[in-house]
């Protein structure tokens, strides 16, 4: 099989819901993806390419799709894992950083120690849309010593624009819409 | 280095965080342990140790640290990944459980159709207390029609004796307390 076509295999194996979160938007549920012995392991070697030389210590998952394939992507490359939580849900000292969305804002914590020793980055997270969240996560890491090395997103939703902020760190996508 | 030793250097990693979600609890963080390249899989070889051979279609990770854990040995086992999360985040059709706390109630739900062909279930989370959140997915899986062949956690609280209720479901933890 080729790429493209391993590619193909796990975009037909998304679900759209429509009305999910709220009304109006179409959300990408990669849950019939990830179920599929398989295609879970195809999807984590498809995000993981391009970064399989980089030096990388740790991989930073954004809550809370961001775990499972991060979590994966720490195994597959025999590195540490570090989380970026919603606020109030990391128990020790953090940095945090409030952003906006398109209705009100959010705020990304992470531990302040999360990077003391080892430091460059691989940041893993299932979807990028309007790029809100990952930038507050770029600026978390980045505050408490963090050396982004790459991003790798398993969905890019190209229609939002989004990607040109992230060029600078190596920003990667398996599956475009 | 023997498994007991290795399981000591795992627990010297943990950090105790008092007080934390609210006073008087003592928090195990095992962000202090995944952020160490070499612990995290090392972790993660613990937890799937005793599972290895058997026929697990996929590992169910818990919201929101068994996503991390449930991630890594998803990949570890080339199977595939269904999460139990809280209510009203997944997007689709779903089955949900209310149980106990302490102090009121709680909620997990799974998707209908979560295991319609791939069945053989092991269940990953990272700590056993009472167990609630845990006796709630067990029994999500078994509405949903999976087949629970294990329970690796990566932390027990042999103390709040919730063992027991999990023994005919193969629980497995690394680290006692």
């Amino acid at each position: 099989m080729s790429i493209a076509e391993e590619i193909q295999e796990l975009k037909s194996a998304i679900r759209d819901v429509p009305d999910f979160p709220k009304k109006g938007i179409i959300f990408k549920d990669i849950t019939t993806l990830l179920k599929q012995p398989g295609l879970f392991s195809k999807a984590i070697g498809l995000m993981a390419e391009p970064f399989k030389d980089a030096p990388i210590d740790v991989v930073v998952g954004i809550d809370a799709r961001g775990f499972i394939l991060g979590g994966a992507i720490a195994q597959l490359f025999d590195v540490g894992f570090v989380p970026v939580r919603k606020k109030g849900k990391l128990p020790a000292e953090v940095r945090e950083v409030t952003y906006s969305l398109e209705y009100g804002e959010d705020t990304v914590a992470i531990h302040k120690d999360a990077f003391e020793e080892h430091k460059n980055v691989l940041i893993v997270d299932d979807l990028l849309a309007t790029g809100g969240t990952l930038q507050g996560s770029c600026e978390l890491i980045e505050l408490v010593g963090g050396n982004i090395l790459g991003i790798s997103s398993l969905i890019e939703l190209s229609f939002l624009e989004a990607r040109p902020q992230f060029e600078k760190y190596n920003f990667h996508s398996v599956i475009q819409y």
